[in-house]
């Protein structure tokens, strides 16, 4: 972003006299972690870091900003993997951290209250005293907040049968672009009252608004939990293992995670602690997870279905967890991910993060893996994914030079949008990802994208520069 | 709506030309059907009726409306009851009924793609044929067209299991007020991806853009569906036997529906040709259905949940489907709301439409029966809904006069406003219910709104008038 002429000299003075020394900090006050990525680079110091502890703070920050044409960028948990949530240069960081409460939590409809810098395990716990579930659940769910996962629509490990996070929002308050508040928090599941003006803010990274507070579904707590690790011999053998879980277990089946041979193995060989079920020759894993409420239900559910599966030659070979120690260590290899990318040194790691269709993905995966080799002799690639969901997370190993990650990244979203596949399911746009939008998108949808932005922000303040440039 | 100025003489004349004879129809070559209502009221005949082939026909007619700033309004099955698509003086009538295709039903993918003007029930039944179920289901669906379920996020029967038509969209293709078509035929549950375009054009009665082609998630058809009529001796009964219902079926619950004694009680003493499973004398009926692939496990599950809520004395009586001629009769009842109406001689029957609190909703239909018995001692109430999604659906019975219809629809969306309820779950605000939409919607929501209709319309052809003037 080119510098803003619009901040005066006064105005974080102004900010200062308004809204109190406590929740506007500036200069030696701003502490590294509002401009250091999560590798630990620097950017540069944002003018200003204000700490709003009310909707109302947020509404007064946005109205100055707003007339004065000084850029914000909003942070949650800054577990964000596109650069959308660092400050560029000359702008303003609002962080929503001390805006972490629960405030209502409601069994007999379905729905709690929590602010948005609340952090998601923390929503977590609290609706777990009632006997409830929140069912969003990612690796980063100590330090990343509801209202990041709504602005990047976060999917994660239960999306097969709980939706993203778009699916769990009744309601939300949101503070637009001049300050004004949309006092937006319906409980209804139901409510056909117009445009639904939450779903623009839901995933579009903030660009739109800043998420205050939210109604959130949320469902009785699963008594049960059981998952299967299962070898097979094929992708064909996947696909046709995925529809039988869904025939036999039905709602019940809530993750359906696969991962090729090179991650099963490369995992439980080099990332500590992470125990090995089944013998690693097999071209492929599935760890597939069935939960609810009657506990006898779901566990003959699965082994009946584990029994069919095997009757049928789909699966070679399977361990089924007796404990929720060992849930936990077959959903260990599967969340090693980062572990694993650290454990090749002098190696880079490069992540991604794509939804093709189904029955594609083995070909996706293979012309990569191709392609990639074509480039590098070298370099390898290893895949994993929320299969159930249509989403990969490839990732491409190699020895790292500028040159071949732009490269690399160029050949993985050619080929996405080859496969007609979303170069971003799940992880969004921000800065990082930005050159590759067109792939997922058409021009007259990106300018379309600009015509909202300029409508709810005519000053462009609310995270410029992410997603598309105005 | 006022007169435009728009419209040049020779408009009519340059359609003809541009799109055909056969696409535009004008003066006597337009049938009744296009300008009159359910009840057959007529309003004033359109200047013309357009009948696009295809999205770039729909295209060529915007660009050149908008040009003229001539208004149109989009017509599919025209089951709506909100006069939402009957239109206004001087429009055009867009007519999606020869776009009625079903494009591609992809069984791996769960996706299928279809025209806006397919009706419904074609497209359930185009999906049956490949074993799967497109779970949208309404009692209009003969008639209702997929591009009009989308326009108004029409919900129906199973929102407890699979939500509303929002819930169902992967992918829409749109063509906005000037022209412009965004091909959004994405098909994936999983694209963080920008701004979520589809999600403005979903549930806003086609002020925002045209439909013209959808990415519809599609399940694997049950094998079996089970149906239980309960009687309850009071709500807090109904309460408990949802809570039973969610915990011990879980996603197999696909209903749950709760009549008022009223309700049932009339509609099996007068309606011709419907069955009398259960007494009359229960305060509260439970319609509840069970469903999914595996057939035993549906028929233990429903069988065992009864004998639970029969020992904690949670139901007084319960008759179960013996066979699909008896899963029909019972659903029958539940869907015979239309006919119940037409029962009552010389008696108007309003119906509506509301969202509210479930642990409120006997309070709610309490009060709505002693105001309306208030005003007018002789009218009464008859209440229903989809009890598991929060929706009500009461009804009040009267000596029709103007003055008193008035009244009675101040009371129920005053009285909806007063519990913190939406004034329309499903069916929408269109014109009928626009003076009410400050009920469940803040001033700055609706002038929010009002700023996206401007910036996409702005111009104002588009359904102008519907849900709120601009």
């Amino acid at each position: 972003m080119k510098k803003r002429q619009g901040m005066s000299e006064g105005f974080i003075d102004e900010l200062h006299n308004v809204l109190g020394k406590s929740v506007v900090l500036s200069g030696a006050d701003i502490d590294a972690r509002y401009h250091h990525d999560l590798a630990g680079n620097p950017v540069p110091k944002p003018r200003a870091v204000v700490r709003p502890r009310t909707t109302e703070d947020v509404s007064v920050l946005l109205r100055l900003c707003h007339r004065e044409g000084v850029p914000v960028t909003t942070q949650g948990g800054m577990t964000g993997l596109v650069r959308g949530a660092l400050p560029n240069a000359n702008e303003i960081v609002l962080s929503m951290e001390r805006m972490n409460s629960v405030e209502e939590v409601d069994a007999s409809a379905g729905v709690a209250i929590a602010q948005a810098g609340t952090p998601l395990q923390k929503l977590q716990g609290r609706v777990e005293q009632d006997g409830l579930m929140f069912p969003l659940d990612l690796g980063a769910r100590g330090s990343c907040t509801i209202g990041g996962n709504i602005s990047t629509n976060a999917g994660g490990n239960r999306v097969i049968r709980y939706g993203m996070t778009r699916d769990l929002i009744l309601g939300l308050e949101v503070v637009t672009a001049d300050g004004t508040v949309l006092k937006g928090l319906h409980k209804y599941i139901k409510n056909n009252t117009g445009i639904d003006l939450k779903q623009l803010f839901i995933g579009s990274e903030g660009i739109l608004g800043v998420v205050t507070r939210a109604a959130l579904r949320v469902f009785p707590a699963p008594a049960e939990r059981q998952v299967a690790l299962c070898a097979l011999p094929s992708f064909g053998q996947v696909m046709a293992l995925l529809k039988l879980a869904r025939k036999s277990l039905g709602g019940d089946l809530t993750a359906f995670e696969v991962m090729w041979n090179a991650y099963y193995r490369q995992t439980v060989e080099r990332v500590k602690g992470v125990v090995r079920p089944l013998p690693t020759h097999h071209p492929f894993y599935v760890l597939l997870e069935a939960s609810g409420s009657d506990a006898e239900r779901i566990r003959d559910g699965l082994e009946k279905m584990l029994e069919t599966a095997m009757g049928d030659n789909l699966i070679l070979d399977a361990t089924l967890s007796t404990s929720n120690a060992s849930v936990a260590a077959i959903w260990r290899i599967r969340d090693s991910s980062v572990e694993l990318g650290r454990s090749f040194p002098f190696t880079a790691r490069m992540g991604f993060d794509v939804s093709v269709a189904i029955d594609r993905m083995e070909e996706y995966a293979d012309t990569l893996d191709a392609r990639v080799k074509a480039i590098d002799p070298q370099a390898f690639t290893i895949v994993m994914g929320h299969v159930g969901d249509g989403n990969l997370h490839p990732s491409v190993y190699h020895e790292h030079t500028p040159d071949k990650h732009d490269e690399f990244e160029k050949l993985v979203y050619d080929l996405t949008g080859e496969f007609g596949g979303s170069i971003s399911a799940e992880h969004g746009i921000g800065i990082l990802r930005r050159p590759y939008l067109k792939m997922s998108r058409t021009e007259e949808e990106i300018e379309t994208m600009r015509t909202l932005k300029r409508a709810l922000d005519p000053k462009n303040i609310l995270n410029p520069g992410r997603i598309f440039t105005v």
